[in-house]
């Protein structure tokens, strides 16, 4: 990669610091959401684990990070962050640059006891198009929210957890996405202080799961019921997950 | 009615002593649930309202009793319960024996501010038939649960406004029957206790709504982490709803 290019990298810091990632100092870039998506998977040592859409690598090199003994697999449609991610992740990572909607029939023939995914937020129907393209691949819906859950469903084993980090709002499309083989969906909402609304929403799903859907206590991010002062005032369960690379029990 | 009839009713205090009801001894009986269905409906004077599967009426004469001067229609399939409505609600409520799949064409033809319903809980797919017909028409799913949110949604003025309280085992079956013109759709958690899982939801949504999903704070019903004593341990905010008829405002 040329001195140039370079320059458009940043190496930044996750977890306190356990993990380091390259990533574009432009466009979409990995800040709380995967952190917390990764937290959030229950893995054990030995498990196969795939995330759709990895970026440059973020959800699943913060749950390698955290559980260790992991076989992981990345889909990126994006090449300079496919090629970001295999950077991040070396030999640990495998990363398969492909459409989800075209998976390669080596990944087809696969399942795992884990898939992840921080599909994009943008809404298509809502705004408009973004200037980056990379960007605009991030956060425009080129692959429809559904595709994600349905493709998440079909490369889990039985038995194997499905995990999403997604905006509140999308979380009808969510649940009306599930397909038949998914089930014992739980929710934990995400919101920034006591009181307020829900921002974001982790979704839980197991393959062949047939417990009944279910609405945790929300998690809340920051102390107090306002913004007092500048500075960090994560809850210490946020600051657990954030600094130190804890588990996010739900 | 003759009084060996009437020894199988209970006439029950709501919302204070505000509002008494006729209701059966046996069966299904109005608890807090309708009283809060009812008071999360923001209805004003002169608006017209629609109860599906009303019952005895607990939830659209709570309503009546906090607003008054409503135009109140109610529907319920089970003569014995329709008729306990009509005594219940006098001359302000007009009760339709009726089928909420097979509505009169009266009432078809009709359009309401407000359509609310507090549909039975029974799952038949996960459950065993009741022995107690009444109890099982109202327990059991005879008519689907998408039924009542579309039959809803149609018989909503423009700019109107449906809400439901359920299990909420059941908020992905009710999200994913919203029709296309009911948006806006907006979902109260109720928990028992602080940091417990929901229990209950209210759904409400707009006819030709467009605002996104919002998920709002969960309500939370009882003071206190655990159960320390007996008697009532309600929260200030559902101790007014219960007691005074206060609105529940979300």
């Amino acid at each position: 990669m040329s001195s140039s290019a370079e320059t458009n990298l940043t190496y930044d810091a996750f977890l306190g610091g356990k993990l380091h990632l390259w990533q574009p100092r432009q466009g979409y870039r990995a800040g709380v959401d995967p952190v917390l998506l990764a937290a959030s998977v229950p893995a054990q040592p030995g498990q196969r684990v795939l995330e759709l859409g990895c970026g440059v690598g973020a959800a699943i090199l913060c749950l390698d990070a955290r559980v260790g003994g992991l076989h992981l697999t990345g889909v990126e449609v994006q090449p300079e962050l496919a090629a970001l991610a295999a950077r991040n992740g070396g030999d640990a990572l495998e990363v398969v640059t492909a459409d989800l909607s075209d998976l390669p029939v080596d990944l087809r023939q696969q399942q795992f006891d884990h898939v992840l995914a921080n599909p994009p937020y943008f809404d298509r129907a809502a705004s408009i198009r973004s200037a980056d393209p990379a960007r605009e691949a991030a956060h425009g819906e080129a692959t429809p929210l559904a595709k994600w859950v349905r493709v998440a469903g079909k490369r889990l084993a039985p038995k194997g957890q499905a995990h999403f980090i997604h905006r509140v709002e999308r979380l009808p499309d969510i649940l009306t996405a599930m397909p038949a083989d998914l089930g014992s969906v739980e929710v934990l909402p995400i919101a920034p202080r006591i009181g307020r609304m829900t921002e974001l929403v982790i979704v839980r799903a197991r393959k062949n799961g047939r417990a009944a859907f279910r609405l945790h206590p929300a998690l809340i991010m920051h102390e107090g019921a306002t913004h007092e002062r500048d500075g960090i005032s994560y809850v210490a369960a946020v600051r657990a997950v954030l600094r130190d690379g804890a588990a996010l029990g739900f």
